[in-house]
């Protein structure tokens, strides 16, 4: 494990790190953000799941949250969005492939050697980040965008893991929308039932522990009515009984000046969690 | 003039505008935060001056400064670094040319028909903000690097043209250092005389008005001993009697980490200037 960089920042240090990593079978960079109060002993994590496109430095370096961590006592790690490398299965495309990895175990070729970022973040990275860094078993799940839906589905799909779970922008019905139908074909396959075990609205109707969903979207987003239809996940939501607080904000995109307008509100409700018993 | 983006941000927007500057015979873009306060009246301005290789878009996308504008009512402007375009005179180098206007009216070929950044900052640009944004003439300048050697030379230069200045981690001796022999040899020729009108630790001696100068430097800074120096502006501002606070930041870099850090105090200092009478 190699640390590529690191920046003082808000009494903290912000860092990126590579290492090999073994559920993905390549090289992978990660972010971490220490915050002051690491120095004196373990401090809660929070992992934060980018969108298409990013690596792990578009939320390290726009979004603002070294602030918030520095404020609540939080570590904030901030993987990349899919294995990478030469030898890693890629087409020319934004939305598939190497950036575009949604945060699922791909089941089909030439995706599945490498495509495992569930069990990434799931397993392997907080193995990791627990064994290195002053860290907690605490930790909490947020993301935007394809990473909303990563939030999403890794919270509901693993009982007892995350004390809290927040999404920007999420795709939340990655089975009835475009983005979602061309990342699933190519990684699980024609058969959409095994699409289910990776979509927030239908895994909210079997969760077996109630955590809340905090949704922040907002309502000048190019993506709404196509990728995002956050109403579908109000209405599985509603008929789960499943708590959910979904906010529409006037006026906002889809863009890093969204996250880093609520931002501070995220990091409240998951210190919140974080800090408790 | 033509507006190249709009963003929702902490309640206002940030738009990226592109113009012809007649002072710079191009097209230039500049960032503008407009926050909630502006819907209500006209808000006081604080130009932004970015750093070497910048455009107008790494300090609205990285600093997080939308957040204390917001809080401060402040509107705020940041140009893209340099005259731009195929016809503008260009080297094969980050320290010289587009990308690196250092924020003066070059005098030597093939710099002086474009290269006049300071003339643009200072006069034109304020003009075109004042005329067509919800903006006051109450203006207040700060900037990083190349641009902390902006902010403190055209406030020095320019007498009751700034409420107040700042900087973080300035070139304050240009004429010392190399980044600012390489440019000032370009922009200036090679007589060194010419140099001190664009040399804060020159200016300083001379200055009609003495308006406090705060400064922000890391001291892990990669270009501290090299290009930065800020022992010179201490010397300088002592054997002046000018008032100076520079605070010396343990740990912190050259990075936007360290702007980020400590951009609130910057905007606390600004808006209390800009706020007065």
């Amino acid at each position: 494990m190699q640390r590529i960089e690191a920046h003082a920042s808000h009494g903290g240090v912000q860092e990126v790190w590579q290492h090999r990593s073994a559920v993905l079978d390549c090289e992978l960079r990660f972010g971490i953000y220490l915050p002051p109060q690491a120095q004196a002993g373990p401090c809660p994590v929070l992992y934060w799941l980018s969108g298409l496109t990013c690596s792990e430095q578009n939320f390290i370096t726009k979004a603002g949250a070294q602030r918030y961590a520095a404020e609540h006592g939080l570590i904030v790690v901030a993987p990349d969005t899919s294995p990478r490398g030469a030898d890693v299965a890629n087409v020319d495309s934004y939305d598939l492939g190497q950036g575009a990895g949604f945060y699922l175990n791909a089941t089909r070729e030439p995706w599945s050697r490498h495509y495992r970022m569930h069990d990434y973040v799931v397993d392997e990275l907080p193995a990791l980040v627990e064994a290195n860094f002053p860290a907690t078993a605490a930790r909490a799940v947020s993301g935007h965008s394809m990473g909303g839906h990563g939030a999403l589905v890794l919270a509901l799909r693993n009982p007892g893991r995350y004390r809290s779970v927040s999404a920007f922008s999420p795709i939340v019905a990655p089975s009835q929308v475009p983005w979602g139908e061309k990342a699933f074909g190519n990684y699980l396959g024609e058969d959409r039932a095994a699409w289910l075990e990776w979509d927030a609205c239908a895994l909210v109707a079997g969760a077996a522990e109630r955590l809340p969903l905090l949704v922040d979207q907002g309502e000048a987003d190019e993506f709404l009515a196509t990728q995002l239809r956050p109403e579908l996940l109000e209405q599985a939501c509603d008929a789960a009984g499943h708590p959910l607080l979904l906010r529409r904000r006037a006026g906002y995109d889809h863009s890093y000046y969204f996250i880093a307008s609520f931002l501070d509100e995220h990091f409240a409700h998951h210190a919140q969690a974080l800090r408790r018993g």
